[in-house]
């Protein structure tokens, strides 16, 4: 009945149970059929008893063997008459009977990244210059980490984060980014995404409305769909985001997302007076806003622009901040300063979600910041991203002068150029992308029809003196069309 | 007007900035206003003109300042005029105003962790032997990985993981687990958790019904709730979940979460029939399986459990595989093995979520598993925990005997001893904690009334010398009741 290779690639003991396994599957070996004793077994085969006694053992544990007193060993009762249409042969193409799913997962995009988001080089959106990483004194921080790793360190961390990494941060916050916190306000968590996804989760419900910037980034405007939220477009002028547009438009939205120290991705600085409308509607309606501050750190003609959520005097603001830009992204450390009163509920939701960040690179990351590596290194980077912008600028001037308009060079790693009325931006980044010549449109962050056509240049990767041999070649993409 | 004062710890444009940013939110300075020159303020101040003319730069940037052709310097005419409510003195009870929240994450309990895990020692549950890992090996991939650290290792990595950590995997799953999967299929995730998480807002629904196990994982069950899911609680017996009552009580619902290796707490295997009921039930209504299998690398009388999903025929199975139990918690990586046909509403969820897992120590673990050290640590740590297994179920049938019964000792790092009925374990739970001695009690893990009393033990960080002495403890405290 069972027949055995001594000489096969599988143990004896994985012949006998898979031979068994597979009889009762499909159906040669029926429930309550007698099955012979280990030892006629194994004399039958020709083979030592151990393998026998382990694959009856296995079965038995499994539930397809079943052993009574006195009736010895059988196929299980209880198994159903006929198993095959759930297991017998696989079905790669796995279309059969309905496969339902969650109606707002899939109102996500799934084309995977749009062509000019699908390499590196000039212009990328969001890349540091990797090259000037302090890689060495990083390394020599971990390999000290390394050597302090103990039973403790490789415990489960608490859902908020390293008491240190928090203190450490909030200590730089106050300083650099006039923000009102203390240490217990702040998570850790894995970057901006993570920050604006638990933020939305705790706070908004399907069917909310939320204002977003019109245009804005398209992978925040993502975190609201997945929760079923209603997007509110609101047009970003030469203030930031028009408040009094968005109280026309839809009062009773629940939140706004913003960028207000550099909107992404015109690169405006929201005015005063936007911002205190802003909180004032906030306050009024009740409802909550959620500051994204991704890179507000790299400001070159002014200091950094102090924070919304310092001139919140209600808790109405929810700070969002990341090192994927001033250091880098493939950390995955970023932060959100929570409202004192919600700290509880997004303590509940963290824990819900994922338990809590990874440890390691959270005491390395505090140690870097507390030596001053941190310090040091945005002021470095903050020269030599002034240069690469300055650059830029010189050579859009030169090459391109008045065919296209600059905004937000002030600040950050990127800066925007606007096209005149009619430009298909779109086309061009796709037959750049096709040259591996990565342009990022501007249309598509808009949701309204009423978008204006040009590019977001990244500088943060390109060395000053090879800016203006790309910014040719985007001059001869423009001329092309 | 202003003054400063040269010897206090603020620098001077600070100071200046802040005196008229001041004197704009108070009202003491009103929107139209005049502002002297930089030069006039200098000399008056009697400073130099450089921190009179940042300041100013900086006001200008955030929009407290506007400056025309011809007019000089005035505060800005279109601030608000009374901008006391929102930034004044800031209140630090948060509670002006309505605090809407999502439904959702508020029914989430935030009283955190109860008394019986707040500590460490004997019985603790899901805590490995810290000082049984091979941390030297360790340590010395991680530095291997810092010094081959380049910009590309900075980067984003993509949002299912690393493939060469995704290969691996595949490879250890399909000899050790009998998975059916193909690289592709795996998502690198940061444990359970974060597993179970993506699957339901991928795949469910608020308002959907869903199986869970009675008793059950509490925090898996608040993932479901989270979405807004409605939980059916489905009774463990001696064969796992009870399908025949799921598809009496509950037909429809969408999704099943069940532990069919070790089930979680009480320690069954799920029988062969059990399994092909579930399958056969998933197919017939268009459900999902959840299968979460934490633990099955350790199990002392039979080779590990083959999985549920290599069984499943239709891809009805999401597989859930952890390192926190075989390497260590705080590492914060996990797996999730998605039905083909789901990869891509997986991957945009995904990068919805949080873009994707960090990337340093996915390498380094593919390293560790790669070079055997991984088989070689589980190898150990079985024969290691099955010593300490067998010592506490001895030590249980000596000091207690009959008067408990022992359930799920064959298997994983914990076991369950379940006691007469009535008494009262939540009680000695506490009396315990208050004592430092941590038992974690079974009842609450019911979510009905019909719940059995017991323990969950913990074995797996307990030399088996201890045991002895720890099980003594735990009778007398059941004696004192």
């Amino acid at each position: 009945m069972i027949a055995v290779d001594r000489k096969g690639p599988k143990t004896l003991y994985r012949q006998i149970y898979d031979a068994y396994r597979t009889g009762i599957v499909d159906g040669s070996l029926r429930a309550g059929q007698r099955i012979p004793s280990t030892r006629v077994l194994a004399s039958e085969l020709g083979v030592s008893r151990f393998p026998v006694l382990n694959a009856y053992a296995q079965l038995l544990a499994e539930g397809y063997f079943e052993s009574r007193i006195g009736a010895g060993t059988v196929v299980s009762n209880s198994l159903p008459d006929n198993l095959a249409p759930s297991v017998q042969t696989r079905k790669r193409v796995a279309t059969i009977g309905p496969r339902p799913m969650a109606r707002t997962a899939s109102v996500l995009p799934i084309s995977g990244r749009p062509p000019w988001l699908r390499g590196r080089g000039a212009f990328g959106v969001g890349q540091v210059d990797f090259d000037q990483f302090p890689l060495r004194i990083w390394s020599s921080l971990v390999a000290r980490h390394c050597r302090k790793m103990d039973a403790e360190s490789l415990q489960y961390g608490g859902p908020m984060g390293s008491k240190a990494l928090r203190e450490t941060i909030r200590n730089y916050l106050r300083t650099a980014r006039s923000l009102h916190c203390e240490a217990e306000q702040l998570m850790i968590v894995s970057g901006s995404q993570q920050a604006l996804d638990i933020s939305v989760r705790v706070l908004l419900e399907p069917g909310d409305a939320v204002w977003v910037e019109e245009p804005g980034y398209h992978l925040a405007k993502d975190v609201f769909s997945m929760m079923g939220c209603e997007l509110v477009p609101i047009p970003v002028d030469g203030e930031g985001l028009n408040v009094a547009f968005g109280i026309e438009r839809c009062r009773k939205a629940r939140a706004a997302l913003v960028t207000p120290s550099h909107q992404f991705p015109l690169g405006v600085t929201m005015s005063a007076s936007r911002r205190f409308q802003l909180l004032e509607w906030a306050q009024d309606t009740g409802s909550w806003i959620i500051e994204d501050d991704y890179d507000s750190e790299y400001r070159y003609t002014t200091s950094p622009i102090a924070s919304l959520q310092g001139l919140d005097g209600n808790d109405r603001v929810i700070y969002i901040g990341t090192f994927s830009k001033v250091l880098f992204p493939s950390l995955r450390l970023g932060y959100v300063v929570i409202p004192p009163d919600l700290i509880d509920r997004f303590l509940a939701g963290r824990r819900t979600m994922d338990l809590g960040p990874p440890r390691f690179f959270q005491d390395v990351l505090a140690d870097f910041i507390d030596e001053g590596h941190f310090a040091r290194h945005i002021r470095r980077m903050r020269v030599l991203y002034g240069g690469r912008q300055a650059a830029l600028v010189n050579s859009i001037s030169q090459e391109l002068g008045p065919r296209v308009e600059v905004l937000g060079a002030q600040a950050g790693m990127h800066l925007t150029v606007t096209l005149p009325k009619g430009t298909r931006d779109k086309e061009i980044a796709e037959r750049a992308a096709a040259m591996n010549f990565w342009l990022w449109p501007l249309s598509p962050l808009y949701m309204s029809a009423r978008s204006r056509p040009g590019f977001i240049l990244g500088f943060g990767s390109t060395a000053a003196r090879h800016i203006p041999r790309a910014v040719r070649k985007f001059r001869s993409l423009l001329d092309a069309r």
